[in-house]
């Protein structure tokens, strides 16, 4: 009987090769193949690590006359045992018993060849990319951050929500959605004149969701402490390098908290969530690091490590007017942050992460709660160095009459928020949540300069392949 | 300096008293108020648990006449210490030294009384029904499954991957399916009298997923192991207790993997998942034991404790035509299992669950392995006790030249899966995956008839508020 699959991580995180007893098995794609003396040495990864695994096909292997068919992106099984390598660049090595050759693919036409590609070529071939070493490097990282996110709130207490991707309300009370639809394009229902969306399947437009917030809103607002983890839409015509149509959120919303209480949870969070990476991807991270951004370890250790400065908008405005620097975009109290004086904020003035609250409340969304100065309210934007913002979050308004207030000189018809409303008429309590993107997350986490190559299938304007 | 907010979880979990020094604040919504003697006795629930805590206001309490105007429904903060409690229905309760509304629930208004609700009459307040026990405990238990299967996977060194909402492909070749986009329904751009798909969003009809596999696949072929968990959406004019038009996934597939694999992979995970819940849910379990399903956790704790039957779909057919059962629907090979069937077989035939394997390709997707005789595929259906079905799966036909047939067979153009047969000319490998609703596995944990009580926010035909 053949010893069932072992990973490959698994085989070389052994401290030595004699704590791998017996004859293992081995599957993957090949990455290289070379012979010399009458040895092939074939390059094997099966995605576990960012690692390939040598096997090597001596001439006495009953299996070595498949090595001349072997190329790279054959899949391939390989029997044997784990042995220390004597040659530069791997601690281990498996002598082959056996080799099968599972799947060919024909050099003349396999896309992935052994050169370099470039990230916008690989692009276009998202159903391979994975198979390369950045693609594959991204793909773990983004999976220990997505379980890192799950456990730092379980440990915490937090119950994981999934509030609605459809959805007949809009949290930000702007930002362009997609619809949702089941009519026929082609053969619209009309009622007076205009498309009859009582036929469509919600018997009312429908639309994809551009945050959880409001929905989890409501699950603090019984049981404490929440999070969402989930899809969110953005139907922004942005060709840019950090804008996706489609992207994940992670949204804690918590009850009987205030915007000092949530940005504690933000400073938490942040650094466990680094720490948590740089713990469990320590050769995805060096790989990143050497490839794509040199200070890029050194960034997330300071982070995980830094204590986080507080400041208000007030405070950062005096401050980024008193710098001397000369910004692109004018600094005036009232107008919102850009990036570049976010920037300055947190790389020069502090040269840690840094919590900006209070922002006015002009620039703000309706929920936010109003300060007694009536002019700012408790928000607060988490701004780390080099990309700026983070995190944006704040203590959302709990009194009824403010919230109305508020919403009527948004422009918002009080109709549809009826049961957001409800929520401060009956056991209304002081709360807080506030969002962040994952995939910006994982870019930073990456060093990576487009946002496209951190989810598996970008959805981004007149691209939906896949 | 006011205590921190301690959840009543970990108050009602200490083991005595006297394990929880000094002063503590507590705070959530009242459940209900009863005067006896000039005390107050104030039942509060935050949500961390099932259970409420008694807190015990004395006339010496300075703020004992807030006691009056205390109401179900309003939210308060209590600080006090923890003591053993006199009275019946508790281990411990608080005794306030100080009590604070934070948010009224005029009694008038307040649709959640104390009296019992029909559950069709909670549908209607989504926004509050997760303050009440069952829909709490719904929130619990659904939290403590999606989490215990991130568990499952990540302890097995599965890649969580999130594969796109939006998509122009279809993995069922089949199922109704949500449009999404961005054109003006009431002014749809024209081409040659049909709608000018080249101006949406996308550049093309996009939809969103009934399926991650097809994707998955597309990762699995590259890191070995990975996993879906997000959700899906069908288009189906569904009125029933088992039905939503959106609802979460899970979608294991694993490279080198056959279907005896794959039934091991699912028989581990079900049997880890219920384990999972009954051991982190107790509470919660028996509760539903008590008020909605006798038998719940007696059913959990066989799936958990059982091996799995396996037999394949020709056997199942001659055990039912062996039966001498009359089922409603005829029992022929060739035909689908019904429900029925399904029952018979786990409850009856075999009294534990049990993987039925090989079906008729002609019952099947084209995706699924053809076997040798031509007329099965290696597909295969998880049937438990009380529901019948709760997991479908297959291995997946690696060969091209089969699945390009298979797919001709169907009807389907080849065009649109360029990529997914990619997969099979380079490095193609057997692989296999299945998919669980999620939705449908919470509602058979708790025993709840229905599944729109299972999600937080349902969306069925003509219902998406919230």
């Amino acid at each position: 009987m053949p010893a069932q699959r072992t990973r490959i991580k698994d085989l070389l995180s052994a401290e030595n090769s004699g704590d791998v007893t017996g004859p293992v098995n081995v599957k993957g794609w090949v990455k290289t193949v070379r012979s010399s003396g009458g040895v092939a040495f074939v390059q094997i990864n099966d995605g576990s690590t960012l690692a390939d695994l040598q096997v090597v096909v001596g001439a006495d292997c009953p299996d070595y006359s498949l090595v001349n068919g072997l190329t790279t992106g054959c899949s391939v099984s390989a029997d044997g045992v784990l042995q220390d390598s004597l040659g530069r660049g791997q601690k281990f090595e498996i002598v082959a018993a056996s080799l099968e050759l599972i799947g060919g693919a024909d050099p003349e036409e396999y896309p992935l060849q052994k050169k370099r590609h470039t990230l916008e070529f690989l692009r276009e071939l998202a159903h391979l990319r994975p198979r390369t070493n950045t693609f594959g490097a991204v793909a773990r990282v983004r999976n220990a951050m997505a379980f890192g996110i799950h456990k730092f709130f379980q440990e915490r207490g937090f119950l994981y929500i999934q509030t609605p991707i459809i959805t007949a309300s809009d949290a930000e009370g702007a930002g362009a959605m997609f619809r949702a639809t089941t009519l026929d394009l082609n053969n619209l229902p009309l009622a007076e004149g205009l498309v009859d969306n009582d036929a469509d399947f919600f018997g009312r437009p429908a639309f994809l969701t551009v945050s959880g917030q409001l929905e989890a809103e409501i699950f603090a607002q019984a049981m404490s402490d929440v999070y969402t983890f989930g899809p969110t839409f953005r139907a922004e015509n942005s060709n840019t390098s950090r804008h996706l149509a489609e992207f994940w959120m992670v949204e804690p919303e918590v009850a009987f908290c205030d915007l000092d209480g949530l940005a504690q949870l933000a400073e938490d969070f942040l650094r466990n969530l680094f720490s948590h990476v740089l713990e469990t991807c320590p050769e995805d991270l060096a790989f990143f690091n050497r490839f794509y951004d040199k200070e890029l370890v050194q960034t997330l250790e300071d982070i995980a490590n830094s204590d986080f400065e507080r400041m208000t908008y007030t405070e950062a405005v005096a401050a980024l007017q008193a710098s001397g620097e000369s910004f692109e975009y004018p600094v005036e109290w009232g107008a919102d942050l850009q990036s570049e004086h976010e920037r300055y904020l947190t790389e020069r003035k502090v040269g840690r992460p840094v919590i900006v609250t209070d922002y006015p409340s002009s620039i703000k969304a309706f929920y936010m709660r109003l300060n007694d100065d009536g002019e700012t309210v408790r928000a607060l934007d988490v701004l780390v160095p080099r990309i700026g913002e983070i995190i944006g979050g704040s203590q959302r308004e709990e009194r009824l009459d403010v919230l109305q207030r508020r919403m009527a000189e948004a422009g918002l018809d009080d109709a549809p928020y009826w049961w957001y409303l409800d929520l401060r008429r009956y056991g209304t309590a002081p709360h807080a949540g506030f969002g962040l993107g994952f995939e910006r997350t994982v870019q930073f986490a990456t060093g990576m300069q487009n946002i496209r190559d951190i989810i598996a299938f970008p959805r981004t304007p007149r691209n939906a392949e896949f």
